[in-house]
């Protein structure tokens, strides 16, 4: 934690981000001799997402330890800061007084993320535990979509009328004792609860106290509708610069806001979700165990298998051929390997580029002629380069030129493929990040062996 | 944009967010025709950020049209939000005297982007024309090197010492006529302008006119060094959910502001880079030329070759065996595809957790037997599964059983590449994202080769 405290003892770089491993000696130490005190004081100054990421590279069975040894200390504000597997874990070692408690003192949107997974028996014996408006308001946020903006919004907000003045508003927030904790900007409503407009805290701060909010309101504000994709909200927030935006419910009432810390994690989760996805692999958490994470990945061990397969069968059919030149076995992975590693790269551009909007219907179709010269041109570079190496190598300028044009077509190939499989994939709604790797890939190795040895076939035998 | 104003037309959700294709075709059909009120007209109601998108979408021909069509009346806003490459083109096509107007304005992280990459001689002419105070200002901002906290921050900001009352606070803002547009906290400093603490300005709102500063600031709030890296800023916001943060200079003195939304862009661009990195392409533009890109891409193709050639050297070394069994040449792609794409996963989980701070000295032992256990419990499953396949397809049990152990082998050695490798590169100071991807997949390739041929050539002959 930065400090000008002149007596606080200096921290290097390193501790000031994350955890420092003295801190985690301290803990295990603590956990060891089940010392509550050790414990308590060991973690008293890191900040509570710190304290999370600790609990999430605990093992297991220390995890629950923590829990149980910190009892009613436990800092409640690490909850909402966990991720979703340790959630539960811990969550579960909670009871429910307790639980119910902190999730009365959170805002709705961590306390909605507290409550969406568990078992619908104690979600309603935790809600039964509050106050009628807390339960209310979080039982309305659980209702809306899973990765909504009615799920990542908050329900403390500041809402004033236009007819009000600077001053009449600061009044109104030095009286109210519910104050949000962290809010931007002040909501403009109509009667009926309709925003008319947003003004930023800096604004009010600048402003006379005469001054009417009408005349201060930004009317051009950008706002969200509950039942919108968080990767919507995300977007814009990035995009636009926003610091904080209203949301409506289905009839156009203000129903909360969303802030810029939740919109930064989506964007940040999302981008996740392409690496991953790209990647091969689900959505696992670091926290998991190796069954649940070796069952994760095996769907697409599977589905790279089945096109694996695809591959040899096509080598099958000209078994004859490499018997008569075993060269051909030893030079085909070559083609192949160039024509994936061309493909993923634009496949990789062709992913982040839809991910932020940056291809639409007036750059397509030059980007991707623009993907197709660059891959002929990468094409004929390594396709001569490897051409005339092959016929150095093995004495045979016509296995030179049937591996260089072999390259050369699955390079361009490849580029087609790299585009023109993830825009299919965003046209038809699915995400490009999700299977476009194993098709790429796939369409590389097919062509790669089919274009080398059914050349070689045609020119050499 | 949204609006609550009933008369505005409604908007369908594309539309809502990015530019319209309708806007992008009168945009065109302006620049064909030469009109320059129909092409102001067009972006009239459009954010700076959408005209940005549109203009880098544009063909390199009409950007330049666009610009100087629009000439003074070119929306200035536009500039700072254009990526690097369309940045230039355009920042090359406008007159000094409008470009040092265009620099005044700006906060000084959006005016030092317009001129980092600017040749040294104009960067001169147009800090020249500035005022002083600007042009020192700015001076000092391109001193720190890139891609640190002193480019990212802004100088605008708001700082009032500890003895000062909320009231005083509040009528030195109304006072003040240079306001920065956007601020979120007052940094409280104490006579030679280091800061003591902060203040959100909710907490402000929130106070009596009699409170002082000293009373309200939070001593424990974090700070960055003009030196440090952008991904440590932009990691601590996100951790730490930090809205604005001071910037402190070498002598510990308050020397800007950093706020969220920079810190989200850099979040952004970092994930970015990973995904790019991970994929084996360069810091390219989707506005670059072909020449750009294939030279972009060349160095790693490159090196996909030489670890290409590599994998076919080990074949080679086999060709006797391939001779006499040239199943194996049909075969011997399956394991080496597998291994890869095993390895492909384990490496993107790892380096994701990387990025995250989610791997440290607590745990990565545990990761690291976690990920062989994952690698040994899939190998199992697909060994087994492809070993009884063959034996079927070929009536071999032998080739069969060298062709499961050779998987399972290639699949822990995957995971075991997959895992240490980024760990090791993260060790020695690389980017763990850059050269992974080549390392496990040359890695897997060989093993599989020579595992697989190596056990047949022991075996089966």
């Amino acid at each position: 934690m930065a400090s000008s405290d002149p007596q606080s003892t200096p921290t290097d770089d390193e501790n000031d981000l994350a955890v420092s491993p003295d801190t985690v000696r301290r803990v295990v130490g603590a956990l060891g001799d089940s010392d509550r005190a050790v414990l308590l004081a060991s973690i008293e100054d890191v900040h509570p997402a710190d304290i999370a990421d600790l609990l999430e590279q605990l093992p297991p069975e220390d995890r629950k330890a923590f829990v149980e040894l910190a009892g009613d200390d436990l800092p409640t504000d690490i909850l909402a800061e966990l991720e979703e597997g340790v959630r539960d874990d811990v969550v579960e070692a909670l009871d429910d007084d307790f639980l119910a408690e902190v999730v009365g003192d959170l805002d709705t949107d961590d306390a909605v993320y507290l409550l969406e997974d568990m078992d619908d028996a104690r979600k309603r014996e935790v809600l039964d535990a509050l106050p009628i408006a807390d339960r209310v308001a979080i039982q309305r946020s659980l209702d809306y979509p899973d990765y909504s903006a009615g799920r990542m919004m908050q329900r403390e907000l500041v809402a004033a009328p236009a007819f009000w003045t600077v001053g009449q508003t600061i009044d109104m927030m030095r009286a109210r004792d519910d104050l949000p904790e962290d809010f931007y900007e002040i909501i403009v409503v109509d009667p009926s609860h309709r925003p008319m407009g947003t003004i930023a805290l800096s604004k009010i701060m600048g402003a006379k106290r005469p001054a009417t909010l009408d005349g201060l309101m930004d009317r051009d504000y950008r706002s969200f509708k509950v039942e919108q994709p968080q990767e919507d909200v995300a977007y814009a927030f990035n995009q636009y610069h926003l610091v904080s935006a209203p949301v409506l419910d289905e009839t156009g009432r203000l129903a909360g806001v969303i802030t810029i810390d939740d919109a930064m994690q989506v964007l940040d989760e999302e981008s996740e979700e392409d690496l991953m996805r790209l990647g091969g692999v689900g959505d696992e958490d670091l926290s998991d165990t190796v069954s649940e994470i070796a069952k994760q990945r095996l769907p697409w061990l599977a589905v790279n298998l089945a096109t694996a397969i695809i591959a040899s069968v096509i080598i099958a059919q000209f078994d004859m051929v490499i018997e008569q030149i075993v060269a051909l076995a030893v030079l085909m992975t070559i083609v192949a390997s160039m024509g994936g590693n061309a493909g993923t790269q634009t496949l990789t551009v062709a992913v982040r580029a839809l991910a932020t909007k940056d291809i639409t219907s007036t750059n397509a179709w030059r980007i991707i002629s623009r993907e197709c010269l660059v891959g002929i041109v990468n094409g004929i570079v390594f396709g001569v380069v490897m051409g005339v190496a092959t016929w150095l190598w093995y004495g045979d300028p016509g296995l030179g030129v049937v591996l260089g044009v072999a390259m050369i077509v699955n390079m361009l190939v490849a580029a087609l493929a790299g585009i023109l499989i993830p825009i299919g994939l965003e046209k038809i709604g699915a995400d490009p990040a999700l299977a476009s790797a194993v098709f790429v890939t796939t369409v590389t190795d097919v062509v790669g062996f089919f274009a080398f040895l059914g050349l070689a076939a045609i020119v050499l035998l």
